[in-house]
């Protein structure tokens, strides 16, 4: 007979019954509950989780029906099945292992949590980094259709490399970034996400050393950790990555690549300078150490443009360099780019073909219409305007509720302002209140190397009404959690 | 200075020079010329590659310019950069493992040679396995679209298992099989291909044994292999797999899985019988071996509907079911879909998540209009239909010119037909004939797990007219060769 040393939260959201599934599911999972072992009465149950015995009821119809208990002939309930959710809880590859394993778990919960209360409805997300629905331009996608309709004549498998017209057309519009490269050079992915599994998969061996900013988007993906990279965070400025920082955790030592985000950096907008681009590039060329360039924001400047990217000046192939459609237009075509080395671009294309037959040819050919229609550049200034009036509201509000709470920087483009908060309030707290407001906010620790105040707001996703309500809600939040904190 | 023992071939329809640059960076990826290394004067390379000093300038411009090499100020030409080749040659995970360290090698160079060659113009594709461009629905796609239109009014990161109208569409469209899950048991993958590479990723342990038809489709994939997995080969009756070659090979015993295709199996066009399927369930179940039961050709029928899918008799969630689009109606969608146990299906959910944020909403949006409008039956009824005539006149012309020389089957559906060589000549020569007179064609054994004299024939792609002329062309092609082997 099983010893069961659980009780269900009666203060959850989830269901009762739901959390007894949950549970039962995951101990058969963890082996704990073996095949052929009997699960006590109803009755029996009832008392040991202090539930109905309705809820048991109900619990265990679902367990039967997805075939993991049955009903024994002289009463009393066997385990029977195990097959799928045991082998989903082996350790297989590094994927689990990281997932189970890993030194930021709380963290990571964070960061499950995140993304799973953001399909809550009605909650405010203050920190989401996509362009709000609201800032999808349906006129001109509906015109970029039309020209559509009657040039999709087929839709076979693909090149390796993709759509040969869109990486034509990519090929022409890099060149506006000082980019020339045939489109040989380029591979076309399922937007820059798939680039860096593609990168780590096919270039980097396990145990790499990745330098990246601290903090960093890429601290928030689990790509690179389950695939036994080790993240070492770089220390930053206003210039963006300080060069001694670069030197002091480089070397001449192969397995290391540096990952930046030089343009419009998330989470904290800064942009690096031109002479800290020219110093980082020509440093890690003579250590030969690879720089993997993610750029996707450089198109969301508000005053002026940013400088060039390190690619333009890269006369070694030293460079690879990653961008995508996700934040300038919509992330749900899941298209991408990388740039780079013919002799790279190809491997990485062969990684792909392995692992999907290319990126949707749809989305390939929609795209291809929109910038060689011009209406991706005409969308764009429409959508810098509307950023600027965003990115201005969103400091107002945070001028007129947080001057006393938190310091902020004023992002030139991208999305992202990196909040600071004075004192030092439990940020999982704030996390947990927030919540119960509904409202969503992106802790700084999930893209932090250390722990800090900081909270990434993004002033693209949610409408201006709603981000001034949240944002004055969470600053009440505060003030009340810093009373309480000094009271105690 | 650097030791060469090489030379470009003359008879290569590659140039000399590309030749030369191909060679010299290989040597640079496998670390045989360093950097430092001085190259050998113009000269000097002309002399030892036999070729005019002219191809020599133009292989080293092209290195140059990809800062692979650098003039010297007193002449001389020295090696400067490694960083991305270097790395991309390591061995890393275990892709490379597998490409380098492959036993099947031969195999795996027809493969890569199979999936270049497609791609070149004016050949006959006899092997193809997908839909020919003139089976393409254009009229039907065109008001697809159009239905499109005023719909995509956004286009944002979707939840994790995808579009949920496309899930809710496909689980109603899944009951025509016998198949009753919820829009939650669904997850919407980027083709079939994706589906196995995120469970193989998932679920299976490396080492894990992975029973399989022989041949199969899976054979020719690097997928399973490249993370770890050794497939094993089951002998197959005109019902499908045979029962004892399971009984053989999987023993009561974790880190097994059953991979099959029973309907329209590729490359062989058997349907495993009513009768098989039941007995291979209740055999895998009581086993507790998973089964993936792959059914991408299931509504390819031409005369009759098939025996319902395995998953329709599935009652302990121990059959993971694959479906897409890519067969029957187009493969650019990239669309494809796995149905599970919900637990199963999260938990890919999550790594797919992590690899690419989920598939092509715009495909999702499109397919799902297909579907809903019943737009999507109607071309099936119109597709069977072309299929029948295709199917009729191949093995018209196969009785016309290969009644002598070869065996092959009937199928009743899918793309495919088995043919079986008479006489043993060698099938590689074959392969580089038929590519003389621009003719491509599967060999066998990119399938199967030993030596055979078959080949793939897909009714599907080529244009009919073409079909005929290349099965002509090869019949005689394999004529000549059995009179050579005969006269030696
Ligand atoms: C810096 C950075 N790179 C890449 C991505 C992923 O973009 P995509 O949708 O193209 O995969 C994001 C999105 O959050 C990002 O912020
Ligand atoms: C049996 C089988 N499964 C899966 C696939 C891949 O299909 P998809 O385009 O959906 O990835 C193919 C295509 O060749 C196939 O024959």
């Amino acid at each position: 007979m099983i010893d069961i040393n659980w009780k269900p939260n009666k203060n959850s959201s989830k269901a009762l019954y739901r959390q007894i599934v949950d549970y039962i599911i995951s101990e058969i999972a963890r082996g704990n509950f073996a095949i052929g072992t009997k699960i006590p009465s109803q009755r029996k149950l009832a008392e040991i989780f202090e539930v109905n015995r309705s809820t048991i009821v109900e619990a265990l119809d679902e367990l039967k029906s997805r075939g993991l208990i049955e009903g024994n002939k002289g009463g009393g309930t066997t385990i029977i099945n195990n097959t799928w959710s045991l082998l989903s809880s082996k350790p297989e590859l590094n994927w689990k292992n990281y997932i189970e394993g890993s030194i930021h778990k709380p963290n990571l919960r964070t960061i499950q949590m995140v993304n799973r209360l953001e399909y809550t409805e009605n909650i405010i997300r203050l920190g989401t980094g996509e362009p709000g629905p609201d800032l999808f331009p349906r006129h001109m996608m509906n015109k970029v259709l039309n020209r559509c309709l009657n040039r999709i004549t087929s839709l076979g498998y693909l090149e390796a490399k993709g759509l040969l017209e869109l990486r034509r057309v990519i090929s022409e519009y890099m060149r506006k970034y000082g980019i020339q490269v045939p489109p040989s050079s380029i591979l076309i992915v399922s937007g820059a996400l798939q680039a860096l599994q593609l990168i780590s998969l096919s270039l980097l061996p396990p145990g790499s050393k990745i330098l990246v900013e601290d903090p960093s988007y890429l601290k928030s993906l689990h790509i690179f950790q389950s695939l036994g990279m080790n993240l070492t965070g770089l220390k930053m400025d206003g210039e963006g990555i300080i060069l001694e920082e670069i030197q002091k955790n480089g070397g001449k030592n192969a397995d290391k690549m540096l990952y930046t985000i030089p343009t419009f950096h998330n989470p904290t907008g800064i942009v690096m300078s031109e002479n800290r681009r020219i110093k980082i590039l020509k440093y890690c060329g003579d250590l030969r150490i690879p720089i993997v360039e993610d750029d996707v924001y450089r198109e969301l400047w508000i005053e002026k443009s940013p400088p060039m990217p390190l690619k333009s000046r890269d006369k070694n192939g030293n460079v690879l360099y990653l961008g995508s459609i996700s934040k300038c237009l919509a992330p749900g075509f899941r298209i991408g780019w990388i740039v780079g080395p013919e002799s790279v671009i190809e491997r990485l294309a062969d990684i792909k073909m392995q692992t999907d037959y290319g990126s949707s040819s749809i989305s390939q050919m929609v795209l291809m219409e929109w910038i060689s229609s011009g209406l991706y550049e005409e969308h764009l200034k429409e959508f810098r305007r509307k950023l600027k009036f965003r990115r201005d509201k969103t400091i107002e509000i945070l001028k007129d509720n947080f001057k006393d709470i938190a310091s902020w920087n004023i992002p030139q483009g991208g999305f992202y302002i990196w909040l600071k908060l004075n004192s030092n309030i439990s940020i999982n707290k704030l996390f947990q209140e927030s919540i119960k407001e509904k409202i969503l906010i992106n802790p700084g620790s999930m893209y932090s190397f250390s722990n800090n105040q900081n909270l990434r707001i993004s002033y693209s996703y949610a409408l201006m009404d709603q981000m001034e309500m949240g944002l004055k809600k969470l600053s009440h939040i505060i003030r009340k959690l810093e009373k309480e904190q000094n009271s105690c």
